[in-house]
């Protein structure tokens, strides 16, 4: 934006560029967008997104965000509370609970282990799982991303774990449901040959 | 999201989803990356569009966004008042600012004409545009987009204008600068034809 734009509206595009997956473009056309909202419209958005920051906690359980002091989905006694899937956020738990046929409990790392970006196991709520396995538990599903930090997050957990005498897995990799080998990637490829059963 | 989700998240993530080019997926996103902020940067963030949309103003001359009372170049005595540049919105002074070139004023209408979606000339800013060409105005540049309503309101601009006696031009049709013949698309290609120079 150049000299002549007003700086309350640099200053709104520069925050909105700080949201994930918005550039400076999208930041600036929805800086814009405020100035044509009413006062009222805008001022609810702001209460809304404070409201949000300081009503909302994690569980103290399994860590996913909820109003309460522990969550729906721990405090849910259909659930099974001795087998934890383990995820990196709460987007994972929704994932998989709009996937439905789930009926464990949760523990929400809140990031993955990236010695890189100096995340290591005090940076994530490591501490808060350990704690939950001197429990009764009898599976831990290690539901992180097949990425390079969520693979080495997974083997990071299972050493620790496996030890204790839990039974620990990891999600299935493999060919997506109706996607065509002709297109899938080699590793994807590799390991759903590896991984094949009986039928 | 779902029944688990706390209310305040599903609040935020909607009042993100009214912005222009947000879809539900990205809004949930942005609404749990809220959650991860620290809450002295979320009420930064919800001040910063308030200030923004009480501080901002349309000037009084040429209705671009401005802090003043009159915007920096309506009050440039180095550019040419007598020369006005009719825009849709003040994105697109920007635009014509950043490629540079043009010395005169600009006025910004605020919208376009569209019958369609209930926009007459009352909903835009037609009145004070009337209104300035009762001083001294050389010429009219119709700088509204190449679309639909960016025509229509071009042309019924020009009628008013017109014969008042004042100089109206259009931004020129053609191709643009470094596309190929080949994928031009037709109406293009025509008003490049029509339009052609002597060389």
């Amino acid at each position: 934006m150049a000299e002549y734009t007003p700086l309350p509206l640099i200053l709104a595009a520069e925050q909105f560029a700080k949201l994930p997956g918005i550039g400076m473009k999208t930041a600036q056309r929805l800086a814009y967008h405020v100035l044509n909202m009413t006062t009222d419209d805008v001022g609810h958005f702001a209460n809304t997104l404070i409201t949000a920051r300081e009503s909302v906690r994690c569980c103290s359980v399994c860590q996913n965000f909820t109003e309460k002091e522990t969550c729906v989905i721990c405090t849910d006694e259909r659930r099974m509370n001795d087998v934890i899937c383990v995820v990196e956020s709460p987007r994972d738990v929704t994932a998989i609970e709009r996937a439905g046929g789930f009926e464990g409990s949760y523990h929400v790392l809140h990031g993955l282990l990236s010695p890189m970006d100096g995340t290591g196991p005090e940076q994530i709520r490591m501490k808060e799982l350990m704690a939950r396995l001197s429990g009764d538990v009898a599976e831990v599903i290690m539901a992180t991303n097949p990425t390079v930090e969520g693979e080495a997050t997974a083997s990071y957990i299972c050493r620790l774990i496996k030890p204790m005498g839990i039974k620990v897995s990891r999600l299935a990799y493999g060919l997506p449901v109706g996607a065509s080998l002709e297109f899938a990637d080699d590793v994807t490829l590799v390991r759903a040959m590896e991984n094949r059963n009986l039928i």
